[in-house]
């Protein structure tokens, strides 16, 4: 039997950082190797992960896109096609550089994102506007030459997909950014129970070769903000750099006008940091690998272990059950399962059989509820909605409980310490505003909400005339 | 309208190489790219290998395997501590040797097979032989630095399975070995329909760092064999190379025994070589991404659109099934799915509609069958369960002519030119004579198959006394 359960794991209040990583650990999501700032996704990560994966890629076919897969590695030149975007990516790449014994001529970057290989690749496949539009999409490995990394949050190794479309004019274009958006919002608001502000990020922040780029913003439990995921209208920038050009309607040659927008493994972090509590991990039920874990009481006493093994079958029939009939305490069992955030736990011992009814426990209150055994399926799939529900419902009003509008500079210094939390307030569209917003608070514009209000007339920081709402926050 | 379709491939009798590599691009499989041997797998290659994916998944999950996910890059110490092991990869790695701007201090491996990755990990998460057995899995990619490469046979990257396992027992380790290739073979047989051979590697053709390794081995279509998937008893090696070290029932620290097995994108250019002919590819229908392929005819009259659509909507409850309704004259749509080796041709024009029947013509004979429109489902089902077993069958019986018994390396000599396929012959369990006839003759000892024969006396090679069968052949 592990001692690890007994441990209690840091508070949150106490050390939000140690939290984190007190849970990540302990309920077996990952585990440290000697590989620097990469981790290994351990069974129950990953299952978390292919969930999200099987939710996502579902949507990612229906509204229209193919699967594909590009190289692992970037020659050194071609990279280089796009300025801005080797500008942005340079400096954060890992390089290959030998090949067994031999010094290679070019350096291969590993990639750190595939736009140059769809860049190449489309110039090869498309010529008409009969070829238009091509929606791909890949599911890969990237790399980032981070300095300080956390599990799921900043790893030198993520898992992501990426998506990368051509389209005829730039209208199309938008509208694939917006709608791939969308579905990101509706993974995480619907599946994750995170609920995101949606909006376009400054020319600051945007990815490096967009033109413009959107994003989905959520909010921790620490009151940080963490960008959750991306979507980019990349224009006709790369479509130049790689001469991706087709005939269109009228017989004129065009550049194509791209998109590329992304998912990855980070969201488990945000789902970790949104959902957690001082007992562990809560994982939403539409996406828990296991929703319910059955534990039986007094397993040793006839008819027990038979007729939990019986409900498992039962239940299994339409929702994702484990059973733990191991030799350790019940007791043990809970903190184990409530470490693991499992949505819901079912007791049934002797009484229970002679009742016909079994003990439901909920992680996310801690609600107990004796059901009876008929309709127990019905029962079930109510009360995981219901923990589904309350889950986003909680994360919204904790969110609301943190963002507040400042309309001085000194409202928001104040705000950013004693609020920490999202602040809306006005902006002038200067970087060097951005800029002093940062260095004076650590805060950063997380972005221009597409649902924008007018807090005020002027900028926060400079008092000139404002021309955009804005989000800040602090930042994972 | 593209123009490939109207050039013809090259005919495999006359250069199968320039035929491979006509189906691979032609069939949109996949693409070049400016990254040295590696390939762009396109939507129909990588529908293939997802199509794969999920059935072996499903099997290693069945089996009671939990997938996870390792690092990408392995530091050089780590790679060292198994001196097989470094001995055998050592030669074909890609070094990453700097990381942004700064030269690292060690050097890091892109990953060529993750066993020291497991190991490391492994020895963190067992301890007592309640932990065991670990049975674990990853979907990843790998890199080998080959000199000569080809699409899906031999690339510098290619996606694969990789399990690794530990077990109390060499009798455990030994069982999941075997179960593990039978699931592999299993695959082959029933869903690619390529027929396997099932054996053990000879010491010189063994994984680096394994005890035994067994392989299935299939014959392509110009008779050159082609290793499918292999399955690694590990022994207790890396445990002790890595200390992984657990209690044992009697209280003893001992090492646990390991294996690894993998199934690799290579398993799509079998695919092709054992079922393409001169027309293109040739899918079995169980793995087909589209097992259907529904050509209106005379389109533009009255109701034949109509008819086909509804027609799709309703084989798409129990089917796989695509339309293509484009303006290209349908005999262009005829080359272009034989091309693709979709199962299954639908035709329905305007007579057809009116005597309530369609046109099926199957790509794998070429046979054409009207059939009514009532009941349709029940006869295409029957069909493409007749094109799947008539595959497995045709390559059975291709194998079966092609597979030789040599009792003297003078027959040896004359059949390996003359028949070209497997060579069944006795072998003396020397590594010198199986040096020897791979010298003089480019064959290679495939595997000692599981089902013996003694098919002579003493050794194809030396005369002496012989110890084992050997399939024999040159390979991919």
């Amino acid at each position: 039997m592990s001692k690890k359960f007994v441990e209690k794991i840091t508070s949150m209040d106490e050390d939000f950082a140690q939290w984190y990583t007190d849970v990540v650990t302990k309920a077996e999501l990952v585990d440290y190797s000697s590989v620097r700032g990469s981790m290994i996704i351990r069974p129950y990560g990953y299952a978390l992960w292919e969930n999200i994966k099987n939710e996502l890629d579902q949507k990612i076919k229906k509204t229209g896109h193919e699967n594909v897969y590009m190289p692992l590695f970037i020659p050194e030149s071609l990279l280089q096609k796009e300025k801005d975007h080797i500008e942005g990516f340079a400096p954060e790449v890992a390089w290959v550089t030998h090949g067994g014994d031999e010094k290679l001529q070019e350096r291969l970057v590993v990639r750190p994102t595939s736009e140059v290989l769809f860049g190449e690749h489309y110039k090869n496949i498309i010529h008409s506007y009969r070829d238009l539009p091509k929606l791909y999409n890949q599911w890969a490995n990237v790399v980032r030459w981070e300095k300080t990394t956390r599990p799921f949050l900043r790893t030198l190794e993520f898992l992501w997909q990426e998506g990368h479309t051509c389209h005829e004019t730039d209208e199309d274009a938008q509208d694939e950014t917006v709608k791939m958006l969308n579905v990101y919002a509706e993974i995480c608001e619907n599946y994750l129970a995170i609920p995101v502000i949606k909006g376009q990020k400054t020319e600051k922040e945007k990815f490096a070769g967009a033109k413009h780029t959107y994003t989905i913003e959520s909010l921790m439990h620490d009151g940080k903000a963490l960008q959750s995921a991306t979507s980019h209208h990349l224009g006709d920038g790369f479509a130049k750099a790689f001469g991706i050009q087709f005939l269109d309607r009228e017989g004129k040659q065009q550049y194509v006008q791209q998109t590329s927008w992304g998912f990855t493994t980070r969201i488990i972090g945000a789902m970790i940091m949104v959902h957690g509590d001082d007992r562990g991990l809560v994982v939403p039920p539409k996406i828990a690998p296991t929703q319910v874990m059955i534990v039986p009481i007094a397993q040793h006493k006839e008819g027990v272990l038979d007729f939990t093994y019986a409900l498992k079958e039962r239940l299994s029939q339409s929702l994702r059950v484990g059973i733990d009939a191991s030799d350790k305490k019940p007791g043990w069992k809970f903190n184990e399962y409530e470490m693991k955030g499992i949505p819901l736990r079912l007791e049934a011992g002797p009484r229970d059989i002679e009742q016909q009814q079994v003990v439901l426990v909920r992680r996310d209150t801690g609600e107990k509820l004796v059901t009876p055994i008929e309709g127990l399926e019905v029962k079930i799939h109510e009360v995981l909605a219901d923990i589904q529900q309350n889950l986003l419902e909680k994360a919204r009003t904790h969110r609301e409980t943190k963002t507040s509008t400042a309309t001085t500079f000194e409202d928001f210094k104040v705000q950013i310490v004693e609020k920490a939390g999202f602040i809306k307030a006005m902006w002038c569209g200067n970087q060097a505003c951005e800029d002093k917003i940062k260095e004076e608070t650590s805060a950063t514009s997380r972005c221009m909400p597409f649902e924008q209000e007018q807090v005020a007339q002027t900028c926060v920081c400079c008092g000139k005339e404002a021309e955009h709402l804005v989000y800040w926050a602090k930042a994972y």
